[in-house]
């Protein structure tokens, strides 16, 4: 079967978009249409063209005998305030506040479309890092992580608070919690992480940092270097937060449980895609 | 700007594929492009016509005033056929087995691109039915979720073990492990979950089936039908499940933990993709 370049362009882009950051022989496509090579070139040029022109993401090339082409997913500086004024639309809904000053937030880890955009955002922000795994705490973190490893084409890495007889051998921690003071342990299998590791630390919450600086403790025993931390939320009236370094896309601040109420701006994560650039 | 129809062609294949089971009126593209409804609708025939012929999916038109188009992703069985064969390739290296003849697979869930693509068949299995909900456990089972409803465009709801504050109201059922024959306890959050939901199940692993047992019965509180349950892996010898009406993509058998063996094959996954076609 011979095909015509409207329908190579068709395979070719769905193709890259399927493989995020994963390097393609130019041969697979060359092979796939049996087309010379200059012709799948071209096709791929006008591709690049398309995906960076309308910020979707860039297409780089390598060159030589273990070469090809590498589709790196990375929005605009745009439609990152897009994704973030979406988000903020979605946190700002009623009935978000539990007792304690709380935010229900499973709705939002549980919307594939929401994450799909924010992992980009997230993986956007971190491009220039080279990163071996992303690592979040269970539960509520899991399906951010899964979204921004997916752009990454990383693999994650679940810190847990018990120890499961399906993680095999494990190292833990102890941390103090933040908010509650109480001493908890965090367990990492051993297997699932490789010694010297750099990562990428993502949670959906960001209170007092507690959690956060019992990953951070954890992520030395593995000889991991953490390239950043990155979080949904983050909340904003806190004085003695463990760490400074680190990107949200909102931030809420005067919660109000008696009257519903809470306020939520747009986090640094802008500024630092901005500041990228 | 005007856009050639190579452009056009590249720049709605990547918003298809990024937008699965998801409605798209015609008029967007019309907006993006400035271009006459016609030229727009040749376009999307020649998409239309690569990814049906290439395994990828579907694509279905609405007409009316709320029409447009939605991208089903809909995998051939030859390319099922493959995915599960990758997945059999790792679910059979070395070092799986765990002591009490458990096997570690956070690997597994924890790899995007492998996710992605099981998620594409789960997707397919069950493409005719209607999904408001994919729903599974934690924590082992969220990845695969996750996974599965981008494909579906479905909200994803998680089932935990423990009572967290950040759930708001729950709804909790006990059910006995199959393995252990303990009593256990199962929660589900009410708002996540809408009453008279259709949901899909899905799991990494299905031993006894005591923990699907639960969600059946944590389901009935939320009068919700499920449509389907699907698991990774199952374990082939086991005499009384509870349940019968189920797809797995591999199967394991003789785990052997002395020798550090055991055999895989293929679950009936295959076998589901033919008879439904």
């Amino acid at each position: 079967m011979k095909y015509k370049r409207s329908e190579r362009l068709v395979f070719m882009t769905q193709y890259l978009v399927s493989h995020p950051n994963e390097l393609i022989p130019l041969t697979y496509f060359v092979d796939q249409f049996n087309q010379a090579k200059s012709s799948i070139s071209e096709d791929i040029r006008i591709i690049k063209h398309v995906f960076e022109d309308d910020g979707i993401g860039t297409i780089r090339t390598t060159a030589g005998a273990g070469g090809g082409i590498t589709y790196h997913p990375e929005i605009s500086t745009e439609r990152a305030k897009e994704i973030v004024a979406d988000f903020k639309e979605v946190l700002e809904t009623n009935d978000r506040l539990l007792p304690g000053g709380y935010l229900y937030m499973s709705d939002i880890m549980g919307n594939p479309s929401l994450m799909n955009d924010i992992g980009e955002l997230i993986a956007t922000m971190y491009k220039d890092e080279e990163i071996d795994a992303v690592v979040t705490i269970a539960t509520k973190g899991i399906s951010l992580a899964n979204a921004v490893a997916r752009k990454l084409n990383a693999p994650v890495a679940i810190i847990r608070k018990d120890n499961k007889v399906t993680e095999g051998s494990t190292v833990s921690v102890n941390y103090v919690s933040g908010s509650t003071r109480k001493i908890e342990t965090m367990v990492l299998s051993k297997r699932t992480l490789k010694e010297g590791s750099s990562v990428l630390v993502v949670d959906d919450f960001l209170r007092a940092g507690g959690s956060i600086s019992g990953v951070m403790n954890l992520m030395e025993e593995f000889s991991a270097k953490i390239v950043g931390v990155s979080v949904l939320v983050e909340a904003k009236e806190v004085a003695n937060r463990k760490f400074k370094d680190y990107t949200s896309l909102l931030k809420v601040s005067d919660i109000d449980e008696y009257n519903q109420s809470f306020v939520v701006e747009e986090g640094n994560c802008i500024q630092y895609i901005e500041s990228n650039n």
